[in-house]
């Protein structure tokens, strides 16, 4: 039979709470299809840190190249900077091999309440498609007259044809297999070098997808009707930073961003993708085993879909959708479980 | 008796339809509160730049220059591409006349609907700080490669020390007179060079004001805390790109960007203000005499209190909210009024 092998890397905070439940449901999804999960668990973390002055090995991407895909709880713990924890672990691995389209569902479950008025199970049903790889993010820039009253830092974002157009094109493919609607986020009337290309890449794009209706917002106003109009998006492309702040909104619009899930996808499948919950380590919960452990385990059937098991990724949705629905819940969506009460109903509803 | 002179540009759509009574109101509250508008009328739009190929004259920010404030519509209509509407007429204002510090505040007003869940009108009451000259506005940057495979286009961010110092400073002055808490909102995760910088001046600034009580969040999980908990924030200061997202998603979460305003100062008082309604032309309601001059109005008072009329301004607010909890109210909040029926009534609750 068919084995999965998957290089699980919990992290930090809850990373290792619901990492625990994440695997738990998928050897069950596993054992029920008649395939095998192959796992091997990293330590890399805040911790590892801590003993060896980095986030990973120096050949630690190495480690991960021959992985089927890699299975992340989260990163990130008081006391260790951003800039050492997240680049040096998790935005090496989106970077290092190509995961270039960041997918993140957004559905309002049966279950669970939105904070939007009146909004019914279903009636939030989009998918975000982040750029992962370029933009906004990163280091690039200068000091100008360090330390004197004239001080300045100068960011720069970079924004590639090829990089555009290969998220753009995972965007409107998307949109073919849902409801053939494509938004754009942008903001050329303010950033307007970038998102002025930004916007002729999108609008040549469209051309080669007569079927799909397409649409484009700025960022300020998007944000809006994000709270106003959720029902009116299936697919909404943006940039590493519109993408980061709209897969955030839009999941706390349909309840909480606890359940949601993230896929760092290499499309071309030269290196393994990587597949996470959106939410961070919330050092504020660790360790209390309250954690929703939903947003992981989606991920896994993001993965098991990736990974040519769309059955099994199927009836895991299901399970999360009969859990949300009937209980045990965590406390964030309205019950009183822990995260492995959770996490085991979910594995026996399969 | 006190005159006010004031510079107003309608400007496009919708501007015009609410510019009136923005000025309807403004001149009730002159005759109740004893001093004298004087009204200069600039038609500097897109029709204007149809008929001389330039959104303003070539002096037009010399002409505007002695007013005690400009007070603004809306700008920007389909068939004339922003980088002209915007960078030729609103945003030359806004930088010209060094109006660093963008004031937007925001409430939930009585007969006012949320689209939040269970939120009353006052529990949501806050104050975007936003940074209006610097940061990633503006069209620095390069092209390489132009028109190969191998495009790229690189966009700048700038932010000087004077530049983040003074917002933050006004900031906290803010705060001071108001819930003593200020947030600070980052991406110093991803956007590795700027915004730590950001952070780094905000933590030194914090420390000159021991009274108020500080916070930052990154804007991804920012936005999502505005929709799950709005009533945790007091003065919430950003970046151009953070504060121009924050103060269209609060004012959403508040009911309706239609009723929200922005202060564009010059706090020193070198040059004029600049006063505006948060909401742009609006070109699909134009002209039908439906529009909410609320932003409009509300600005105003922003103005009056900006230029020592502290009791018309009051005054002004106690009116906006008699005729929003009352009606006449235009159909956007609920109501079959007219423009000119709201703006009449406002006037008279006055
Ligand atoms: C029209 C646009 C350039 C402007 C901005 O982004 O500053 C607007 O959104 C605003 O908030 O005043
Ligand atoms: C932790 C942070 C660097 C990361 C990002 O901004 O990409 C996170 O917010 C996410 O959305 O995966």
């Amino acid at each position: 039979s068919t084995t999965i092998r998957i290089a699980s890397i919990p992290g930090d905070g809850i990373g290792k709470d619901v990492m625990v439940e994440g695997i738990r449901v998928l050897d069950a999804a596993a054992t029920k299809f008649g395939f095998r999960m192959d796992w091997k668990h990293f330590d890399w973390s805040c911790e590892y840190y801590a003993r060896h002055g980095a986030m990973m090995p120096a050949d630690g991407i190495d480690q991960l190249r021959d992985f089927d895909s890699v299975y992340l709880g989260a990163v990130g713990f008081p006391g260790v900077p951003d800039h050492i924890s997240l680049w040096g672990l998790l935005i090496p691995i989106r970077r290092e091999f190509d995961q270039y389209a960041n997918i993140r569902p957004v559905y309002l479950m049966p279950g669970v309440k939105s904070p939007l008025a009146g909004r019914e199970p279903g009636s939030i049903n989009m998918m975000i498609v982040r750029e992962n790889t370029e933009g906004e993010y990163g280091t690039q820039g200068r000091f100008e007259n360090r330390g004197t009253e004239d001080e300045r830092v100068i960011g720069e974002a970079t924004f590639t044809r090829k990089g555009v157009d290969r998220i753009l094109r995972y965007a409107f493919e998307q949109a073919m297999t849902r409801g053939r609607h494509v938004t754009s986020a942008t903001k050329s009337n303010g950033l307007a070098i970038t998102m002025p290309y930004w916007d002729e890449r999108f609008a040549l794009m469209a051309r080669n997808y007569p079927e799909v209706r397409t649409d484009q917002f700025h960022i300020d106003i998007l944000t809006a009707q994000f709270v106003r109009n959720p029902d009116w998006f299936d697919v909404v492309v943006g940039s590493n930073l519109f993408g980061d702040i709209l897969s955030d909104l839009a999941p706390a619009c349909a309840g909480t961003i606890a359940i949601a899930p993230s896929a760092n996808l290499n499309p071309e499948r030269i290196h393994p993708s990587m597949f996470e919950p959106v939410h961070g380590s919330a050092p504020d919960i660790a360790g209390k085993g309250i954690a929703n452990p939903v947003g992981q385990i989606w991920a896994g059937s993001m993965m098991l879909d990736h990974l040519g098991q769309p059955e099994a990724a199927a009836a895991i949705m299901r399970a999360i959708e009969t859990v949300l629905a009937e209980g045990p819940r965590t406390p964030d969506v309205g019950g009183k479980a822990t995260t492995v009460e959770m996490g085991k109903a979910i594995a026996s509803a399969l």
